[in-house]
């Protein structure tokens, strides 16, 4: 996938942390140090150090440097990242099983949620997910067809968004997340292998380009026993 | 509260949106007519509304103009969002009841988490939060009393946050969340009204300074009859 010059360098300070096994709190070697190591301009490495920022994985303190941000707890899943599991749970062995994919009209609430009319079409997909052998999470999505022309059972089966980015040369630009905690009822537990009225994390996200177009809305009921996330918020929000 | 012109720019850009009424995908009026408008340069309207994606609430398009983020869904916290329940329920009536308060040393938790021995003095604080009348969530947090080095009963009752903030003069620089979804146990049970093993929304907070240090350990476990969350996450994350 194409990427800008300071998006490259991103990630590899990322991988200099990784590599050097840095810790919270570790100071970066001085901004010239950091130009001369990665052969760039003042302004790519500020550029690249901003998206870290943004990023979580560092923290700038004025006058004093660039410290390491990352917190110390192993096996959360990431809440913001859609890049999945993968990235996350590296360590973890995630399958998914495809129980439905079909071209049909949204539901009321999925056109509502994908800002199109009832007689547009969209991907249904349902799919569970598994990590470790056992069920990780319940998924439905409802994919804008208009946007999404066309899926398969072996890009659901894989990763939907690296096809949309990098088969389609989409650019995904926001997600809105809505979070809910409820009681698992009969589809949900058996899907999950759970039981009736055990509790239930459900997530609701729809994410649009950055055109501001929101493309999926997917439902994800996740396995309590199975699944912790993290979040990291900065400042602005604080 | 001191803050520099372009934050100033950025909440009236907010109370402008609030104000017009505008929904999300509706269009900004273009730069130079902003600049004129709130009588400021071009670079601080672009900090302004640099700041203003960051926090979600427009998104720019690249040659198209700068457009409204606003999720439809009422009564939805931000996960993100500490400055508490009151800007973002704002129609509710929020109240809290402390438990206790008291000087203490940190359990090892607490200790790890917020990166101290444990024979440092830690403010820990039991608070029950209500929303119209109802349980809203269990709190216990544990201060760095070297460097909060002091509450007292009218502070916890109220708003830590803004004393830290506005009383201390500290600049809070960014959190870690983690978050559970367990069962709820007998004392948890008791404080929300809820009966044992009904489901539990439990959420781990450390909060730390602009320079790193963490200040805040808090455990929070919420009524799930009485909370939803959202959150929004930007494309660097997806």
């Amino acid at each position: 996938m194409y990427m800008l010059k300071y998006q490259q360098i991103a990630i590899e300070i990322e991988k200099y942390i990784e590599d050097h096994a840095l810790k919270q709190g570790d100071k970066l070697p001085v901004l010239e140090t950091l130009m001369t190591h990665f052969e760039v301009s003042k302004s790519t490495i500020t550029k690249s150090l901003d998206l870290l920022e943004k990023k979580g994985v560092v923290f700038q303190v004025r006058g004093s440097g660039i410290f390491v941000r990352r917190h110390k707890r192993k096996g959360y899943i990431s809440l913001l990242s859609n890049q999945g599991f993968k990235k996350d749970l590296e360590d973890f062995n995630i399958t998914s099983k495809v129980i439905e994919l079909a071209v049909r009209k949204p539901t009321i609430e999925a056109a509502e949620n994908l800002n199109i009319g009832k007689d547009n079409d969209v991907y249904y997909v349902k799919r569970i997910r598994y990590i470790n052998g056992q069920t990780l999470c319940f998924e439905e999505s409802y994919y804008n067809k208009s946007i999404i022309p066309y899926l398969n059972n072996e890009i659901v089966s894989e990763s939907i968004f690296r096809y949309i980015k990098e088969g389609l040369g989409l650019k995904i630009g926001f997600s809105d997340l809505f979070l809910h905690v409820a009681k698992l009822n009969e589809e949900e537990a058996n899907y999950l292998g759970l039981k009736v009225g055990d509790p239930k994390f459900y997530v609701e996200s729809i994410f649009y380009l950055n055109n501001g177009q929101s493309f999926d809305f997917s439902k994800v009921t996740y396995n309590y026993e199975q699944s912790q996330f993290f979040v990291q918020a900065n400042s602005h929000l604080l």
